[in-house]
């Protein structure tokens, strides 16, 4: 796996950008997964502003929908995502980022946010929480 | 990794279903991961109809967005998926699905549809095709 980001150059970033079709909203969903172990960490959404971003300075930076903003993972928590790789699907409304996870991805404490499952007839937890989530905010 | 599927219990089916925030639409993003390997094979969509035969059946059916109707993984192309597992992520707004692939699960004959990267200023196939794609729908 080579490492392309920060992507320096910036016809090669502006002919990734083009190559996304991001949806009616302006949208395109984001998979982040651990580049080296193959863990899903979680699922966010980016938009071309925080593509562009995320290529160009080699920080993953996803657009929260909630706040209808830049979300620049690890800002506020430091919990950073180093961009390894990108992937683009086969028709590209779909990415997958080869990242590098300082800490943990979830709020909730847990290094993956798909850490629930059907156990026992219920969803459960499947994952305990690697650090306490107040630790990741009261900075 | 326990296998849970077929769920045969309906109750606990319906609980999982309950526990998904689908989005306006009805639908929510699925990643699909090989379970043993941990590659990362595509993104979809699922509503709850196809959710609910995913469980009851254990064969991973999404929803195709372009064909407006349930779409049964490998139905036209015998390049099925074996759910094997099925993760909810914190906010229950995208889901995990550790699954047995056969064969590829692109339909371009790559084993992952994430096959395409930045590769010396331009956007190139990082992985070639492992069958020729005509032989997965001409049947």
């Amino acid at each position: 796996m080579s490492e392309i980001a920060p992507v320096a150059d910036a016809t090669a970033r502006a002919r990734l950008l083009d190559a996304v079709r991001f949806d009616a909203r302006g949208l395109v969903p984001v998979v982040a997964q651990q580049h080296d172990t193959g863990e899903v960490l979680m699922l966010a959404w980016m938009n071309r502003a925080a593509l562009a971003e995320t290529l160009a300075t080699g920080r993953v930076t996803y657009y929260s929908r909630s706040r209808d903003a830049l979300w620049r993972k690890g800002e506020t928590s430091g919990q950073v995502q180093r961009l390894v790789d990108l992937r683009l699907d086969c028709d590209g409304d779909a990415l997958l980022a080869l990242v590098d996870q300082q800490g943990v991805a979830c709020h909730t404490g847990r290094r993956s946010c798909f850490s629930w499952a059907l156990r026992e007839g219920a969803v459960r937890s499947v994952a305990e929480p690697l650090v306490d989530p107040k630790t990741l905010y009261d900075r």
